[in-house]
């Protein structure tokens, strides 16, 4: 890692990110949910979706343009199947609604070995693998899947921006047999929009399949850039419309309408999809030579990278690393710049601004 | 296509179908379940799974073989859970595990809202499309995965075997408003090992990035190629390394050990998983300008497959094609090639070859 950064005290980051939601009107339940999403976010190496990414969201399309309602109240639609919710989020804060339906699901998976939770007028909720991540580090089988706020991926040799980058996040249980969860986690297109417009500003190319320009050829230079390709051709493809189908089953509108505004009678907001299953859900008790289910994992695991795959990395691997980085250093780890956007943040808030010197470079 | 067709009374591929499963042992239940398998990839269009391929698959490594035991009966296994069943298939005939466990979790989903069925000593069950393309025809939500008989795929970054092809399969219930399922049905690894075989066959090169040879490095040379790789490189080896954590979850043993025999106290066998949703599980039923469910669906779809993107495929669109196709001719359609081919099968049940000049040339 090239960037220095700095050891912030867990207690100093949340107080601010705290203070941050409390200020836009977001309720204390509400405020903690983000603190809890924002900390696990850095905590583990997460930059794309910490406390900053967070409240700049918040600000430009969240409660600070009425796309997300604080203080709003879930209201939980009727449902006659045992197993499955159906809420209407009523744009409430992203983490918080998520938080609660993963802790559905999961209830729902203690007794039907499956819960589903789906989540109509939903708001932004940053980082699908923090959530499915603490299930599975509790042991369960984790699912989520949303679309995404605005329509920037092109179908499979299409040329209009017709899908979200619609991301997919599974958690494993892994924990006893690695000592981390497996998280899977990934946007459906081969790189985001956030990421072809730092590459235009450093003249950097792109991965080749990434993106096509205003003719609808593909490009690998960022600033000709006009539109996002899925990954892995037509398979990617598959999977990112697998979770328009699913929005438009739940409630969601037309995606090309998603996040924006104008047309009346019409659904702007994002769905999400929730699932968790229990893992003695799926065991047969039958393991090779009379293993237990967890050993079974391990073993399972170490086969995989044998046989000279012993330098390949799990998916969570680098999550893992990032928190035990985290927790050596005793804090989350900024760097200087990072640390400016939040003497911002805390100006705005009234409080006083973190001083670099304050802080110990990580090791 | 550049192939010629010959159209076979569905009839008469069932009844040759339905004795060859017969005289190999399996039970009246079972070669009908195979016979609804073989038909249904062939009818839309899905070669590489026809009867053919499966009586061959079944000689080579199923019930001539010992890994598939006809007349096999499935073991249900103790589970608490109200929503979700563990069956040992005691290497039962794929197909007739695979019809069962999709007509129980749909059972499950009309009452839980979700329904899932994992299976331990499984045998192939050759086209997990077929499944869930049945259930989302009749309004489901369907998933299936599975874990190949053998490990020919690296992963991501890696040079050792150890990972199964592993599919995944979707399908949603889309007929209602584009006239067929979509679904969803690859494998995880670019190609097939059989596919590197026909290249090789035919001096044709590899796509980039879909095996590598024997030092480890990509190749396009498919007579070199000795591993396949996953296809979208980190994204596409973590839904293929998926799979396998599943199927160590519900019993399977080492990915390495899969499909070969010799090591005793060991298992072999490969593991599914199915799962099914309710639709109106999901559904908020709130949809923007006054649509109900599947007109919604329908809107949804219009939106993506517009603004230039008319000449987009759907995934299932193919087969949706193969299948009128089908009924266009009335019946179903084979090369000359593959007309032999059933001849020799027919030969060896005792009956009367196909010929092919009792057969009209596919329009």
């Amino acid at each position: 890692m090239s960037d220095q950064y700095f050891v912030i005290p867990f207690d100093l980051h949340n107080s601010l990110v705290f203070e941050a939601y409390r200020q836009r009107g977001f309720t204390p339940e509400e405020s903690e949910c983000g603190v809890r999403m924002a900390a696990s976010a850095s905590r583990h190496g997460i930059r794309t979706h910490n406390a900053l990414k967070a409240l700049h969201l918040d600000a430009l399309i969240g409660s600070g343009a009425g796309g997300c309602q604080p203080g709003a109240a879930i209201e939980k639609r009727p449902c006659k199947f045992e197993a499955s919710q159906i809420w209407n989020a009523n744009r409430k804060m992203g983490q918080a609604v998520a938080y609660e339906a993963m802790d559905t699901c999961k209830k729902m998976a203690d007794k039907y070995g499956v819960g589903i939770v789906s989540v109509d007028n939903a708001f932004h909720y940053l980082w699908g693998g923090g959530y499915v991540m603490d299930a599975a580090r509790e042991g369960y089988i984790a699912y989520t899947n949303c679309t995404s706020a605005l329509a920037e991926v092109v179908p499979f040799s299409g040329r209009g921006v017709t899908l979200g980058t619609n991301p997919h996040s599974w958690g494993l249980p892994t924990t006893e047999a690695i000592g981390f969860p497996i998280v899977i986690d990934w946007a459906t297109s081969v790189v985001s929009m956030g990421r072809v417009q730092q590459f235009a500003r450093e003249n950097i190319p792109l991965p080749p399949d990434a993106a096509i320009d205003a003719e609808g050829n593909p490009t690998t230079d960022a600033s000709k850039a006009k539109a996002l390709l899925p990954f892995g051709a037509h398979k990617g493809y598959s999977l990112c419309l697998y979770n328009e189908i699913l929005a438009a089953l739940i409630g969601g509108s037309l995606p090309t309408l998603r996040g924006r505004s104008g047309v009346e009678d019409e659904k702007h907001s994002t769905c999400f999809f929730f699932q968790v299953i229990h893992p003695e859900a799926l065991s047969s008790g039958a393991f090779a030579q009379g293993r237990g289910q967890m050993g079974n994992v391990k073993s399972v695991i170490e086969d995989i990278l044998g046989h000279g795959n012993e330098n390949c990395l799990l998916p969570g691997q680098i999550e893992a690393d990032g928190a035990a980085r985290s927790e050596k250093n005793g804090g989350l780890l900024f760097t200087e710049a990072e640390i400016e956007a939040f003497g911002e943040i805390a100006n705005d808030c009234g409080l006083s601004a973190w001083k670099l010197e304050n802080f110990q470079p990580a090791e």
